[in-house]
């Protein structure tokens, strides 16, 4: 294996050093056809390095984790935390690859969000390339099966079995995600030595300045001054209509895990809007191993160590589950935004992050809903009064419910840009008068059972 | 499904509410005979419940995930963070149930300490047992299948199967494991509305106090006084011996791998004594893929709402890998007993717990090999100041390094106690005169080659 000179390993653990005490993290991929020599790369680079805080995510194609997940999940599980460094093996250029080498061109529009939401973090990339044409690598590969006489492994198979028009396929595939560093892979110490020499100058850049996303015109949206604000139902009509439509929703839902798809349902409104009370009649007719409610509230210290969106991709199910976040990521584009909890930068990239996010649910077969459960300010205001004076619901009203108040109009600038900005086929909002608790909780449900097939 | 009055619901989520308020965890395991109905016991409880922050945990025995890890490392994976609940279908009593219905004692011993280590931690624990005589489950589970013409689950198939003396299994199971709330399978309503008091008396109750181990007696271990610290090698010797012992660890590590065996090694020492060195040295020869090194810091805040260990055991890995700990999980009766991070009961308990974590790891096969790398206070000074004289060495000094010198004393106390403790067959400590760098580095390598198979 190539080893670093002292010289330039102790560069390269200065390098980590300062990345530690920075509180950035670094992410290195190294990618290339089987037979250009990156599995010795990575060892290369790997000592290198001080181990401590490296991990390497090399799984076979065979044995990745997730299978059952959108395809990007399990590089997400593998993130760094601040001063970690996380070396992937191909990571999410697997895939692919892999439809290269079919003769196919991939989509890496998935992908480009990852890594922009990598670099918006600070977290420092770099992607190595080990080049070696392919047919030089199949004619290596068919050498060394033979001396060695072994079977090829699957991934092994995939280049000798290359179609015609893969290498432009490969060659296209680099061409159109950036910031590769090219390694020959003919000269294996040359490559270790330029691969560390790449990675020391990345670590050791300053944070680069964050691409802010361009003005976007105010859209004027005006989607909540145009909800029906009387929407009511009777009580009789709900004792009748509710319990039905529960026990539809828990049919559809049943047929859904049998058919192993999932449902994500993402419940935002104001304070005392009533989302406990919806999510309450959601559940009540379920099985309890058919649903799981995530609660979103302040990020844990893993939590905001890691691109912002890594604590909602970290609780997504096995296929076949209900999932509801009560609040979810649209915090980024609501409060975070009108608190200023996060810089405008973070807001305004997080609609094209969440989009980006969205779809690769519902690419992987998700069924997608987003309610806004809208009331008026004088409902609220009723609404924390009540809690108030009833002992067991006080727990409930905070000193910021207040606060929030004041700001009325500013969220609902918020929503309405979330809404305008975020809402899609696939993945559709819904915006639900919600000062009569009856109609909200039956609209939600009517809304997922149309949503979810019959059967 | 049996549904809670609302009284009782009240009551629930008050009792909810002050465990989120008093930062504590519940964990509630359901359990009993296929067809005793803890299914719809667990709907029920969860349902009581407020389900945000509520997870349970009802895996199919077929389906259960991490079968390459030690059998309880699902459960620890699983354990709820303060304020949380976790509901375990059956939980870590499955597979003493599949043993009691083949006939056949389980050994409690891991489950114990489990729950012991829940309770030293502030959880809630309760524990439900829904009792249906076996004679019985299985008459209804049968007219059952037959009335829905399908094929018994795999479950099903263990509970119609069971051999002769099952039921006595588990009545005896149910005797050797404390603290069960028996409810009868024959009255649902019943059951639901006593398993919801129980979780309400549970949560409700104060803090019970912990267990004090008994006061051990002070073994007047003289282990680190007997160590021969003139141990040394030539720079010459070592030269030759230490790529030759890499070379022939790296070779077995691969094998382990072959085997699917784990090795696990655990590093403490004393600030300078070389584990950054041992660590290099260890893993320079290996392959990125085969090892993981993993530095123990102060804990997050997702790994202080749990109990100490679960730091730990979310790091195993799949089954085949190197696990190499810089300071471990004895830094619970070494730093944090020395320096009152933690309270006495506390590091007390902790020998105990260790050898049950230890015995889990080398039971599932993996090698385990502990070391103390030894080295006299004089080196110690001698180190520091060569540090704080290099510019690259300077970071890893720091104002604490200066401060832990004083209390050298205590540490070798703590160290003596935690081997004499802690030392077994198949977990040994292995203590390394460390004033000569080189030999400590082969000797650790050298341990390690003896610890694994040749093949």
């Amino acid at each position: 294996m190539p080893k670093a000179s002292e010289e330039q390993r102790l560069d390269l653990i200065n390098a980590q050093q300062r990345l530690r005490a920075e509180g950035r993290s670094a992410v290195v991929v190294v990618t290339g056809v089987d037979g250009s020599g990156r599995h010795r790369l990575v060892n290369a680079l790997t000592h290198g390095l001080d181990t401590r805080g490296v991990k390497v995510h090399a799984w076979s194609r065979e044995d990745a984790p997730g299978s059952d997940r959108p395809p990007l999940w399990k590089y997400w599980q593998g993130l760094p935390a601040q001063g970690q460094v996380a070396v992937y093996l191909d990571g999410w250029y697997a895939e692919p690859l892999d439809r290269a080498l079919r003769g196919a061109s991939p989509d890496l529009s998935a992908i480009r969000q990852l890594e922009a939401q990598l670099i918006g973090h600070g977290s420092v990339l770099v992607k190595l390339w080990v080049e070696r044409p392919l047919a030089e690598a199949r004619r290596d590969l068919r050498k060394r099966l033979k001396r060695e006489a072994r079977d090829p492994t699957l991934s092994e198979q995939r280049v000798l079995a290359a179609e015609d028009g893969a290498q432009d396929q490969l060659d296209a595939l680099r061409a159109h995600s950036e910031g590769w560093t090219m390694l020959s892979g003919k000269a294996p110490e040359v490559a270790a030595d330029q691969a560390r020499e790449a990675l020391i100058a990345a670590m050791s850049a300053p944070t680069p300045p964050v691409p802010v996303p361009g003005h976007h015109r105010n859209r004027g949206a005006q989607a909540l001054a145009a909800l029906d604000m009387s929407a009511a139902l009777s009580k009789k009509a709900s004792n009748k209509q509710l319990p039905e439509a529960q026990a539809e929703l828990a049919r559809r839902i049943w047929a859904a895990r049998a058919r192993g798809q999932s449902t994500v349902v993402v419940l935002e409104g104001a304070d005392a809007a009533g989302k406990g009370g919806v999510i309450r009649r959601l559940t009540d007719p379920l099985d309890a191993r058919l649903f799981q409610v995530v609660p979103v509230a302040a990020p844990s210290d893993e939590e905001r160590a890691r691109p912002y969106l890594w604590r909602f991709w970290r609780h997504l199910p096995k296929a076949g589950q209900l999932l509801i976040f009560d609040r979810s990521w649209y915090g980024r584009v609501l409060v975070e935004r009108v608190e200023a909890f996060c810089r405008r930068d973070e807001w305004q990239r997080a609609f094209d992050e969440i989009n980006d996010f969205e779809a690769q649910l519902t690419d992987h077969g998700a069924v997608v809903r987003k309610f806004w459960l809208h009331i008026s300010p004088e409902e609220q205001l009723k609404r924390f009064e009540d809690r108030a004076e009833t002992p067991h619901k006080r727990h409930k009203l905070t000193d910021e419910d207040w606060r929030n108040r004041e700001k009325w109009d500013d969220y609902r600038v918020a929503v309405e840009d979330a809404v305008a900005r975020t809402h899609s086929a696939k993945a559709p909002w819904t915006l639900v008068p919600a000062n009569c608790k009856r109609h909200a909780r039956l609209a939600v449900i009517q809304t997922l059972i149309d949503a979810l097939a019959p059967d």
